[in-house]
């Protein structure tokens, strides 16, 4: 099989090489024979969206998520989470992006009612689904690990998020399904079958212990922890996915090596833990 | 109201205070005027158990949780395991505690399989139920945050407790209700009823953010963090539970701090935050 074919569905978060302009990521990809491109958008705007969406188109690669949407839960940021939110939904159209990424924002300050937040993110889905609707773009709630729940994510478990999804048409509202966040999950097999359709990303990193010290960049190389990505790869796969698989690893110590060298790691750890079981 | 009745369920888990050795924290629990003291087998030991059953016998207090028996889930240490968790149903037994704490263990070194490890962990507990319930020792199974299944618990969420709990009788196998470890979890409120008269112990802690830089040190004073103690003491309080308020806090500031100054604090943030809706 040639280098091209194997590494077809894989595609590279720009998270996991921080220190990347967006050119430089499309390049980097394009250079490692990736298939696809995980676009944040803060990046996206230091290039602005036209010359992002030539780029895309010139480089050939897919543009596996758009990260991100969401932070819905703060009442006194409604408004702007709104804004944001539309914007956001214009940008995923543009680049054809699988899915635009919802993470749904951690407690207000001083709220303690973590079930109000829940319920907040839950409303705020329902009112973008028009807009992602009217513009073909198909949302995507990220359930994240409970080491979040405060300050990030307030869903926590791919059961919860489908609860939420599950009330919209598949076409409109999906799931993330990423191994950090979902590896404890109890009854997860059970999970990601009833997701089905609605995984909309298959994000991999890896849980590693001792814990880094600052938690949001506590996620590991594939194969340097503890999931075990050939049972999860697999379940993914008998679920229906045929979709990219984003590498997305928010590491300090990655960070501060050369981007060439991590994306050549990550694709060594992808044809090693991943691949093999895609088609399985 | 007497101090004396306002604190009688109040305990203190000596992880609290870690650096008071057995006899410094009854004699501490009982200079506050708290009804109730959580034992480590640690501390346990220096003091040696007829030794200790006699200091908690003079001081008037109950002992509300014996911690901590479990690790479980390693193969190659089972018969370690097995012999450590049997003195540890002795000593519960002596101390006529009401639970024995049991912290699951995490994987094993190198292994990835956590359904393996959380089938084996309750084969264990059901391997011991027959000598807990010669001596009149109920079984508390401590189901632990996420942030912990892969090197000390991989029972994560108060469902998958009460799913092992359930094929014993009540007196032999309970759960703990740990705020550190349960606020998040999605169906809290349903699980709480469900546990019912299998609450063998409600420990209290708050989840603060940051998060420390030791994950095992995280936990903070009860309303440091985002933790909703007003909501989650009425679940426990209306699915039954009527015995001790156990605070255990891993901190490494608290344990900087004077002993008694923190057996003051929690004092003030128990009558603040938890006995108010005790009886709700």
């Amino acid at each position: 099989m040639t280098t091209q074919a194997a590494l077809s569905r894989l595609s590279l978060n720009q998270r996991t090489t921080a220190s990347w302009s967006l050119p430089e990521a499309i390049k980097g990809c394009v250079d490692a024979g990736l298939g696809a491109i995980g676009i944040w958008r803060e990046q996206l705007a230091e290039v602005g969206l036209d010359d992002a969406c030539r780029l895309v188109a010139d480089s050939g690669l897919r543009v596996s998520s758009l990260c991100r949407g969401g932070f819905f839960t703060n009442p006194a940021e409604a408004a702007t989470s709104e804004a944001q939110n539309g914007e956001a939904i214009e940008e995923a159209a543009a680049l054809n992006a699988a899915t635009l990424v919802l993470v749904p924002g951690g407690l207000p300050p001083g709220d303690r009612d973590l079930q109000g937040a829940r319920d907040r993110a839950a409303r705020a889905i329902e009112g973008l689904v028009p807009h992602a609707n009217e513009l073909g773009v198909t949302l995507g709630i990220e359930p994240m690990n409970p080491i979040y729940a405060a300050d990030r994510g307030v869903i926590s478990t791919l059961g919860q998020a489908l609860d939420i999804a599950e009330s919209f048409e598949p076409n409109d509202v999906g799931v993330i399904v990423d191994t950090f966040h979902l590896w404890w999950e109890p009854g997860i097999a059970e999970q990601i079958e009833r997701a089905g359709q609605r995984i909309v990303s298959y994000q991999i990193s890896d849980w590693i212990t001792p814990l880094p010290v600052d938690t949001l960049l506590a996620r590991g190389m594939m194969g340097d922890g503890h999931v075990d990505f050939q049972a999860f790869t697999r379940l993914v796969a008998r679920a229906g996915y045929r979709g990219d698989i984003e590498v997305e690893i928010f590491n300090a110590d990655l960070w501060a090596a050369p981007p060439a060298e991590v994306v050549n790691t990550m694709t060594e750890r992808y044809r090693e833990l991943v691949r093999p079981y895609l088609n399985d």
